[in-house]
């Protein structure tokens, strides 16, 4: 498992390694790294002539040192320099991207694509996989009977021109620096710091060349980042970056205190922006939907206003436009079209397993974080990095924040291959709701604003 | 130059990283952890289960947060019992060891070993190479022709059982848990922090089995810990830890301003150890020997004040005894005794070059730190780990701090092979010197002292 020289600390490429170890005590006492730094530790990762020991050094400090706003912008820009840069202007009008920083339930991007572009948004959506207990649009879509997701980038704008959306996986060949940093970011305790994901998020946005990026940034238990201080701080770091690389950027920082739909599964949650799309659901995940939706039409110059982006938005759902744009989307990637009306042709389990409370009182709160990543170890999502997801299994959820409920009212249904397995994993998620006499404040689903004037609190 | 699973996170192993990721975010976090998680890293790193890349974060994580006493005591614990550990019981009476935390121009330990050792004291030492800017006492005694530092533990009783003193290389087996993590500690910005150099240097000791230590903390501009108050609190670490292991240990603070004896260079200091135990050089080098000498007498129990040690330590260089001794140990250990008589044996280099002063005035500083390094890179030590020391290279100082020179006068000669290599170290030399026309206030060789009672200023 090593690659040191364990007979000493030098080898071939000694003075490598020591302009490496001078760009780590460097940050470790504090100081600023020049772009000159940070351009050589993102391509000496690419390349392999850094070692893995020495990235975790530094990714340590960093997250002990932070990065300033100049580190930050030169570190996106190594980042999305270090492989493919996307050109799309064959494409016309103006391109806007979506990316959200990961919750439950959230099926916003599939929803949105076909919504927005019902309304005359482009977009070149570039997704990626179910990571720790948030699910994948990526692994949703996959759910799908034939849906292809790897395209070239040839083939992706064909999709557009076509259609006007297309959602594909994210290729190696995209950042390659942030694989290799997230990888060992994950198994070193090196995450969660709002530099780095800021980076991570920016570069990859960038690298695929949208001409608009719309950030969704969750903040609350089920999120990456649940505090709010924090979630503003990531919001204005990411508006700062797109700004200074000249990319108009606006980031919506929503609300993640419980799983933002009703259902949480891989076939369960395209059943459900079917839903949503359909008009057959109202709630916060179509509120959000709107919202974003509002603002991407803002962003696309195709609405003069928020107002006026929703008030199109509706009408594309009532007139059943963003449900003909899904359908359109699905087949043109190889999917099934006959979902929209035969849903039974998703992979689902044979059965549902209801569940009633356990408690009584209003739901005070919802271990958000631990029922998705009870659920990604049910086999929503995944286990290890290596394991399949399982798109049929999953859980519909009756009851949200503030409700009232007694004694055995039905809390979630589970779907679920046998009795057994509804039952380990139905008693974990019931014990994830607290109830409490009184009723909570319940926050809205959208907390705040930030765009390069700064943030702002949503007064409408 | 990788080993992660570049695809993910995950591997085969994978409840192993997830354990690891949890120490990192502990002692990330500010937390402390438990002898297990301690012991469990320590056995990981030798078995080489935990990957190189978290080992050096965890590293940063405690180069930031610092570890408590009782982490730091039991870090020593595990890496102590990562290897093989002495028995020493076959030799009669108090066993003493002795360790230097690094300086320049320090010989202490070649005169300490034969001079103590004909007062009676039995010394079975283990030492280690060069390092960094600091010369190593193994690859100073191998410039005597003939002279061997491997030898199995049992021939290395045998030895002191023969002459009452031995100093051979430190063994592959004992502590391999330090070799491991010195190494990355070296190439990830992680080696300068107190805790992890406490444990590192006794858990070094404790596992050679000796009864009682001394540590020699340097402290200046020529030490790796050059601050005063960090030196005390690496002095008082370390003889925390020997006491909670029950091994008597007392440090001595001393002053690494300047180079402590008058010559760097591997003959020239077997030369200069010579030199003192024939009782032919004063100063601070013969001053600090006898002082560190006199505690280790008290320590094994042959004097019972230091002053009455010192006194036995005088009559043993007056006699002659400290020389005798040395040579015993030479011959014993293989090596040609003749040096004693003629020096010319040791190989030198064919000439001397003399450098005179550049500036004018008392000496102020002397750039010690860099001086070692300099000559190290000259080839005085190793510019890499895997490159060979040159032992007929070296320069004798003529001048100390607070001498009073001439523009002109003979600052030093360095021991070269031509007077272009000397012309070229011999002009770096000459700029590490300061000069100011007032006398700088030059501070006592031996500056403090620290026991089981605490921290000391020495009165006597």
């Amino acid at each position: 498992m090593t690659t040191i020289n364990r007979s000493g600390s030098s080898s071939d490429n000694g003075d490598e390694q020591r302009f490496m170890v001078d760009i780590i005590t460097k940050k470790r006492d504090g100081g600023r790294l020049s772009n000159r730094d940070i351009e050589y530790f993102v391509q000496g990762v690419v390349d392999g002539v850094i070692p893995d020991y020495q990235t975790a050094a530094l990714l340590m400090a960093i997250y002990w040192r932070g990065l300033g706003d100049d580190e930050v912008v030169s570190l996106t820009r190594s980042m999305a320099g270090s492989g493919v840069q996307l050109d799309l202007s064959d494409l016309p009008g103006i391109k806007v991207d979506k990316h959200s920083t990961g919750g439950v339930a959230d099926t916003t991007s599939i929803i949105l694509a076909p919504l927005a572009g019902a309304a005359g948004v482009r977009m070149a959506k570039m997704s990626g996989r179910g990571l720790g207990h948030t699910g994948g649009t990526i692994d949703k879509l996959e759910s799908i009977p034939g849906f292809r997701v790897n395209f070239s980038v040839q083939e992706m704008i064909g999709l557009v021109q076509e259609t006007g959306v297309a959602i594909v996986e994210q290729t190696d060949d995209l950042v390659p620096a942030d694989r290799l940093l997230y990888a060992l970011r994950d198994v070193t305790g090196t995450a969660p710091n709002i530099g780095l994901i800021a980076s991570s998020v920016m570069s990859k946005k960038l690298a695929a060349g949208s001409d608009r990026i719309l950030l969704d940034v969750k903040t609350g238990r089920g999120a990456f980042m649940p505090r709010w201080s924090d979630a503003v701080e990531l919001a204005e770091v990411m508006v700062g970056i797109g700004e200074s690389f000249g990319v108009q950027t606006v980031a919506l920082l929503t609300n993640m205190e419980q799983p933002l739909g009703r259902r949480i599964g891989n076939s369960l949650e395209i059943l459900e922006a079917m839903e949503v799309l359909s008009g057959h659901k109202k709630g916060e995940l179509l509120e959000l939907c709107l919202y974003l939706g509002a603002e991407l039409l803002v962003l696309a110059g195709l609405a003069q206003s928020r107002r006026e982006g929703a008030e199109k938005l509706e009408k594309c759902i009532a007139s059943g436009a963003a449900l003909d744009k899904f359908r359109q989307m699905v087949i043109s990637q190889g999917g099934d079209g006959r979902i929209i009306e035969k849903p039974e042709l998703l992979p689902l389990a044979e059965r549902s397993y209801p569940f009633g409370s356990t408690g009584e009182g209003y739901i005070w709160s919802v271990e958000t974080r631990e029922m998705g990543q009870a659920l990604a170890n049910f086999g929503v999502g995944r286990a290890a990095q290596d394991k399949k997801v399982d798109p049929s299994l999953g859980v519909s959820l009756h009851k949200r924040l503030g409700d009232y409920v007694r004694k055995g009212d039905l809390l979630f249904e589970v779907a679920a291959h046998s009795e057994k397995d509804a039952g380990i994993i139905g008693a974990q998620l019931q014990k994830m709701y607290t109830f409490k006499p009184t009723a909570p404040e319940v926050s809205p689903i959208i907390l705040g604003r930030v765009d390069s004037t700064g943030y702002h609190e949503l007064t409408d």
